[in-house]
């Protein structure tokens, strides 16, 4: 059977999503040592977003092909579904910063990254001043004031499909860096700035660039107009800062 | 001039909220030292409630009076109020984990704790097999079910003017342990149960001990009924667990 898993975790203390070798710190190697604990067997996670070091996710999408008579023989004659078992046995052994939200069965053909057709993204940014002490490792505090209507202004041209190579880190040069971005969504709220970013794929690093540029327009430092450039030649160096990943979260995973 | 402080903080890493001797690692240690550094001379904080060890606020009230010849040098001709600019001067010298969310002016005989007329607490429990990652450190997650029903009924005595001696420890018993306890709200949401406690004052421990006695209610171990002995015979031996202060939050402080 092929399992569909929504995954949340605060990545402060891992090393991404993405199991390396024999780095046991990555949240797909935790996930797939607590199916190897509970099944006796080594089964791959797929993952829809590969989330870099200190980044969060709030609802992470990934699959698992669990062999039939693998699933059979577990929590046989249990009144719980083997979906709600499997989601409580998984919380029992996993960390306390990675959880299961929900399992549910899906198409044996379904693949989480692949099949996935959009992504949301939310970056938090700290008001200077202010504070949130209960949510403060999922913001990034800033020390400067920004204004949102530029960065709302900087926001319109960057929605809509284009080659974002410019907002990437260590691109692969034979692999497209089209995307299309649907929206970007700038609140202010309690202290805090959030930019949501709503888009069918983004480039490794592209969250993190584009909002180092909103906020270096939102400071006064950049024009709106300054991003057409980058988006024209590419070039990097043109862009802004790459902002730490802690005040990123993977908000959702869109599916047709 | 007299401030009447907003305070958040989550209280792990803490020594609880009162300064004791040359304890720096405290609450009111912390805000005291940033007082100091502000304007250059020592300024004791009053805090409304004496949070244990371990114990968060979303809303603990607190209020210090600022000599007004301090008052006026201090940010002289900023645009910003004098509780903005001095709001926005105390969150940046405080630790990531306690932040002031409002200041306030209040009348000179104003007294955060003798003043308050109640207290909100709230006592998170984690149900088992669920999770709430971002949120943990407010959680004591516990690993057997709870019955909801059974510890409303059991709640139903605990409400009202009682004395509550059999509910505190290490009572002083020159002092009163008469309190009034005007709600108990227990929901159910999201794999936990939150328990919301309203009283016009409470005793050391007493919502840690409560909440343990409503969960050996709710864990079907004692009867709503059992609560009856305690209230009458005020012994903390009938009483049931200390829950750990992970899970408390002391809400809000009432004023008339």
């Amino acid at each position: 059977m092929n399992l569909k898993m929504q995954i949340q975790y605060d990545g402060t203390r891992y090393d991404g999503w993405q199991r390396q070798g024999n780095t046991a710190n990555t949240i797909q190697g935790r996930l797939e040592a607590v199916l190897e604990r509970i099944f006796g067997t080594y089964l791959e996670i797929h993952g829809a977003g590969r989330t870099d070091a200190g980044v969060h996710a709030a609802g992470q999408v990934a699959n698992v092909h669990i062999p039939d008579e693998l699933a059979r023989v577990k929590w046989h004659g249990d009144t719980k579904s083997f979906e709600e078992a499997l989601l409580m046995e998984m919380n029992r052994y996993l960390p306390e910063d990675i959880g299961i939200t929900d399992i549910e069965a899906a198409a044996e053909r379904f693949h989480s990254r692949l099949n996935a057709a959009g992504k949301v993204y939310c970056y938090r940014i700290g008001l200077p001043g202010r504070k949130n002490v209960f949510e403060r490792r999922q913001i990034y505090p800033l020390d400067t004031g920004l204004d949102p209507e530029v960065m709302r202004r900087t926001a319109d041209y960057l929605v809509g499909e284009h080659d974002f190579r410019g907002f990437c880190s260590g691109r692969n040069k034979k692999k497209s860096t089209v995307r299309r971005l649907d929206r970007i969504e700038i609140r202010e709220a309690d202290g805090e700035l959030r930019i949501l970013y709503q888009g069918n794929g983004f480039l490794y690093n592209m969250v993190r660039i584009l909002t180092g540029t909103l906020i270096e327009a939102g400071q006064g430092r950049r024009s709106p107009e300054s991003v057409l450039e980058i988006l024209e030649t590419g070039k990097r160096e043109l862009a802004g800062y790459t902002v730490p990943a802690r005040g990123l979260t993977l908000m959702r995973v869109l599916y047709h």
